[in-house]
């Protein structure tokens, strides 16, 4: 009857993967399995151990491991899903959805088989696609299958703001629906430094740039870096939620959950306010929309569903 | 006479560069610059965004910038350096000396020229020259220029140790003396699991393996990434050396420390136990060696010595 | 030219004192002096030595000192005022705020002496004419003589809201204008869970209740703790606003500050929204109210100056 | 099959007590049940509030309530019992011994009935034999029921040490044995600075001045506040065990521990070097003494024995 540490696997080593492991070590959440192909099981074990190594220096205790072998999640309590290739020039969207969508299958396959119990986080693209994949491919309910975006798109719009206004990130807040990037639904009349609604502290041409900004704000990211995506506010993000979780801590946080009836959309995973606690999305919180708001969460939703014929 | 956030630079926006510049903000540590060639400037500018999209997530106020532009490192508390090359196949080491060595010299110029009080901590390799390389150049005083090593090698031994005796690493300590790696003296004597020397709970065969594998631990990394070497347990290094210097903890850690005198050599950079606070370097602490600590010892400083004479 | 820890000084060693110290010292913010009367000289190193005897433990470093020699505090970065006297049975209120106010000119005069750079927060009851006559008797530029007093009520205010939705604290956002207590003027529609306005989330009955609660926050506590009054959640919202300071970190809080013009009044200390930063109170953010709301800071105001009357 | 948080009760609501609930909600350890007589239900609750109030402020989600109603603390992972009375002046040792142990008896048939599955951990004075009490009152396992001092006493140690060397405590380590206090048996040769034997840094007199003030270390404070004893050093010294095992993280930590043979004692609750995880005393980690040690430990248990003899 011992108390035991909890558990988190992470399925994809690259980038994004391999610093959630890390930013989960530092904070202590529990044991950390880095999962990735065999063809990719020694790098994964080099940053598992490298991780492992800075956790003298940074006091922590998280067992990092890096294995091939799903036999090594079992139990887990949460397992974050990042494996999936990025489309590459030349490649279809439909292509790169079937290839993400049989990569979610065969891995559902394995978290299933291994940890039943599980509270599952996806945030491979076309996420919202993609959540559903998994959803039905775990036979999970709908509270333990969850997907990331939102708390990205308000990590950007968040810093945005607070470089704009000169304060702290800590004060200012915001606030989407819908989509990723270009589909996102950005409520700025919820969105805030210090309270103070931001339609009031910085002028509509600014705050509309700023929204332009984060609706393309992982293009930003790629096209500096040439080569490559974002990985840090996506790992912060997916660990946020992981935290919300774990803790028990009943977060209102925006996920991208299974819905029925809300909003007026049936059988659809679609980015909502939601409340995350020790059972995954305990609750999708529900508010008035604008016409505008519910007409541009609609072309969201259309979004998603178009992405969800690929998948037949 | 406002308070002032401090202000840290790191030089070279490759993994280990781009983990610590993340862990200083992590820790709030105060601004940081993260600094590149021009052909490198803008994926080290989308690095430190990415990063600071991490920030209203993980909760710190601290601004991160990529630049190429040394300008922008004006008036730095700390500088760090992890710019160079590592060595290719077929690159001989006097190459590899006398091409870091010129990359020491032309950052070291920029640094005088804008933060001329800073302190500097080095970790391009081969470390313990490369640091002599910066001291001349920068006509600093010898407590403001530092090298890293020492940090890294315990935090592998502790990392080995914790898991052979399977408890917190927060536990287990370790020293080391001398140069990093291959040339590391270990003094297993002053290492210890909760205050009780390691001698008496592991076996010697035990302790010598966990020894040799320290050694051999940046190897060991390279050889499971196959492309590339360690970062997070060396950006988690050196970050714990700014903090003791940012805060003046007046931490006892390794460091590579210009000696004059001490442990009987004379003009010479070679890790030895420190004082690191507000002032960098405040002492080096001098200990009794066994004869055959001392012998690994000159053999450490003769290495050091050799790659010196590369450098003429 | 070595880095120097930051400093902050603590008059007033009772709990609300004591707690500051402790936290200040958990969060490294710097050194901490804690002073108090001759009379209590001996308790005031009691603690202060207790909390430094649990830093090993906390892993802190943070000198803790308590003294009644304010040569202790010379060159603080930060004076916190906590000393005074509390209304007894029997004492008018006048006689509490000449008693008070005779103490914080013989604070200030000291405080002046010792740190004549520093920035002063004031926590001292009545908190609004404490802070002006610190003001007046320091001679301080009004950005560097602060009050505190929405920080608390807006944390009983979050705290009562996200017991009420049961959602994480960390979500929850308050807005108060004006005094403490009583005089405090709530901006409802300017407070939020996970950025949705309350007046959407809860009723208005159950909302009403809240504020009453909070109005009435401090007295809730005296009236169970029987003997004293809060100091946990004033110590927190002090050291919020420290660490605002010493970090630069820009963060938008309710402040008292020295009014000239805004809101419409004029050498007045009130509580208003601000930036706290480096510099102290870097900026006053001005607001529309209703009508309601700025008949309602207007008794604030009104409850302010005749206080002040009784001052001379 | 939600995750839930942990829980934490806290029987005694004095300042050790509430500190300790502070200090646990700070870490988000779990929910905390602080839990006094119904006489000071009130108190209780009103400081329990006042955190709770805090934690707005401070970032944790912890639920920290004040109760008088064991039924409160139903299924806690954890039990801290700081509950008991202090001995007055005139009071008997053998008065002091029976109430308290009175008073241990009644808790623990409560922590039986409402925690059956939970870890005690034991502060109360004499606490070796107050320990043993609830040991034999409970029924429990030997690895679930902790007695501390050992933490308390190296802090000290390690604090004084800190200061004599201007060294961070973050570097300086303690050992000892033995009982609380005058019977402390430290090892002066297991504790270093920076890994360095504190013999080789500090001359024999200081160091024994520095051992001398350690074992009188709880007087020292008592002295000084001329009203109460130590609070802030003794809750961060149980929150640290609460955190190792709630963690799992196999601290070695000195803990008073149920001995049967181990160092030649059976039957006898003493401060001993253990591991502390999530089963509570994993393991007591058995060290050779020197005869003087020995003598010192011998002389240490007969206390114990002695303190056992009055319980009958």
């Amino acid at each position: 009857m011992a108390i035991k540490r909890r558990k988190i696997s992470v399925i994809g080593s690259g980038f994004t993967g391999a610093t959630t492991a890390l930013m989960l070590g530092q904070k202590e959440l529990g044991d950390v399995v880095l999962v990735d192909i065999p063809q990719m099981e020694n790098p994964t074990k080099g940053k598992a151990l490298d991780m492992l190594e800075a956790s003298p220096v940074q006091g922590f205790d998280s067992n990092i491991v890096g294995t091939s072998d799903f036999a090594d999640t079992a139990d887990s309590d949460i397992v974050v899903i990042t494996a999936g290739i990025a489309r590459k020039p030349g490649m279809s969207r439909d292509d790169l959805v079937n290839t993400n969508a049989g990569i979610m299958k065969s891995v559902t396959e394995q978290v299933v088989k291994y940890s039943p119990e599980s509270i599952i986080i996806v945030l491979t693209n076309p996420v919202d696609a993609m959540t559903y994949t998994v959803y039905k491919a775990s036979g999970f309910p709908k509270h333990r299958v969850i997907g990331q975006s939102g708390v990205l798109d308000t990590a950007r719009f968040r810093t945005f703001v607070a470089q704009e206004l000169n304060v702290s990130v800590e004060d200012v807040t915001g606030f989407v629906l819908g989509g990723h990037g270009d589909d996102m639904v950005p409520l700025v009349r919820y969105s805030y430094a210090g309270g103070i609604p931001l339609e009031k502290l910085i002028p509509k041409d600014r705050l509309d740039a700023i929204v332009d900004r984060t609706r393309k704000g992982g293009g930003e990211i790629v096209n500096l870096l040439g080569n490559g995506s974002a990985y840090y506010a996506p790992a912060a993000s997916i660990v946020q939620m992981v935290e919300a979780i774990l803790k028990d801590k009943k977060r209102i946080l925006p996920s991208i959950a299974f819905l029925e009836g809300e909003y007026g959309y049936d059988g659809l995973y679609l980015g909502v306010p939601t409340i995350l606690g020790g059972a995954g999305i305990e609750k999708v919180i529900e508010l008035e929309l604008t016409a505008e708001e519910k007409q541009q969460l609609d072309q969201s939703a259309d979004s998603v569903r178009n992405v969800m014929k690929v998948l037949g």
